[in-house]
């Protein structure tokens, strides 16, 4: 390997692509992961994706140097050129038993991966959602953080395979819409963009937070909303959007169709201004 | 190694001791495990474990050979002697996304550690229960099921490090009693065994099982209920269990106290019966 070749994988600075089967990351979902953009040969969002990151050490209390996490994602973006790196932060290895050990040490795993190659037409031409039945329960204390807890999403992405549809709809246990697998949602009514809340439920996409951010700041109302499946349907334009794709107008979902808005259309340029 | 020395670890019938990271055990949490009871060479409550599962993997939809697992557990015991198996089963290997790979294998991961040390007061004098603030979610599709995302009991255990208290009480998301962080509750009111209703979240004990089945079968009367807290505080005795330590009377809780009664006494004989 020279010195600006892209490793597969790199464990606490050093490649390696295994972890010990006493790790707390698999025995128990016990850590956080983060998946980037890389392109031009930066990290789109890099300051979003450090300040989840934040929240969701915080929120697990885990023990990790952040600066250091960052300085391994510009040096890594910087030899990719262009892909995708997830980290995954483990608690460590720890024997059996929930207790946390005291001399636990965090583990930091960076993946790299060739760039995500979903079909242009996604974003050209919109997206058709699949309605997934698997419910989100409600649990403020992991809400919006991305940690490794995650098999409502397997279920819920295991619902369909169809390749018609490019996402499904998630809803929570009250029925309340929530995000869709992957990406959170952006519904517009009445000249209003909504989206759902996350108190309770779901992962804070950076993606949503910087699209929220951007049209705040370009004088669209973007509200935070319990949001009703009726409402949903009722909305003028539907799009959902992460750190990966960007925004995808959605076409259809059930019986419902929706063409591809103008509203949409900006929302796309706005991510299309960090995504490249 | 000679043929009969016990092995740290065993993956897929090989010695090894670490796993890929792209595993979905580590990625989403995306498995089961289960915690045996060796003892004299063999696996207390086998049938009971093996039933659950199976559950686990309909509910999660895995490939696996359970026959190979229960084959693999027998021959571990017998070499062991006394100790406890952990296994861990995978969905395995993918790539990035919550979407199931069509050519995915199940990885079966069965670790081998010497018996729990639990002190012998405990069972003999009772436990004071610590009152944890971490509530579960409402999640009836993964409920009862052992599978890999334990988030919420890291958290509940990390609430308390005081060794006065042994184990931890933890309601849902409602404020109902649902078991303690590694082991599941039995109150006993006006001469019935109430134990919390495990629908809506909370793990399914072996142990829990095997009581109710066996107290019914010596003409008592056991109710899963939804058990308020009030409830619980105002049963005449209470106790914990599991798999590994049987049955240990509960003495304390908050500022309530009592003592060890006849009818714990009796659960502990028959969870004796079975781990020896």
């Amino acid at each position: 390997m020279t010195s600006n070749a892209v490793p597969e994988c790199l464990i606490d600075g050093q490649p390696a692509n295994q972890v010990r089967v006493t790790d707390r990351g698999l025995s128990y979902g016990d850590g956080l992961f983060e998946t980037l953009r890389v392109s031009q040969g930066s990290i789109a969002l890099i300051d979003y994706h450090l300040a989840r990151l934040q929240r969701g050490i915080q929120a697990l209390r885990l023990q990790a140097d952040i600066e250091l996490i960052a300085e391994e994602w510009r040096d890594l973006a910087a030899r990719m050129g262009a892909g995708v790196i997830k980290l995954t932060l483990t608690r460590g290895s720890g024997q059996r038993g929930y207790a946390i050990p005291a001399d636990v040490r965090t583990v930091r795993i960076q993946q790299c991966f060739p760039p995500a190659n979903y079909p242009e037409a996604h974003a050209r031409e919109g997206i058709r959602l699949f309605s997934c039945a698997t419910r989100l329960a409600h649990q403020p204390l992991l809400a919006g953080i991305k940690h490794l807890n995650r098999l409502e999403q397997v279920l819920a992405r295991s619902e369909w395979n169809d390749p018609q549809y490019a996402e499904g709809l998630v809803c929570d246990i009250q029925g309340l819409v929530v995000e869709c697998t992957m990406s959170n949602l952006f519904a517009r009514q009445d000249g209003i963009w909504l989206t759902p809340s996350l108190a309770q439920c779901g992962v804070s996409g950076v993606m949503r937070e910087y699209l929220m951010n951007e049209m705040r700041a370009h004088g669209e109302q973007v509200e935070e909303v319990e949001l009703q499946h009726s409402a949903l349907l009722n909305a003028s334009e539907l799009f959902c959007c992460n750190s990966l794709f960007g925004v995808w107008p959605i076409i259809a979902l059930d019986r419902h169709q929706w063409p591809v808005g103008p509203h949409s259309r900006y929302a796309q340029a706005l991510a299309e201004q960090v995504i490249k």
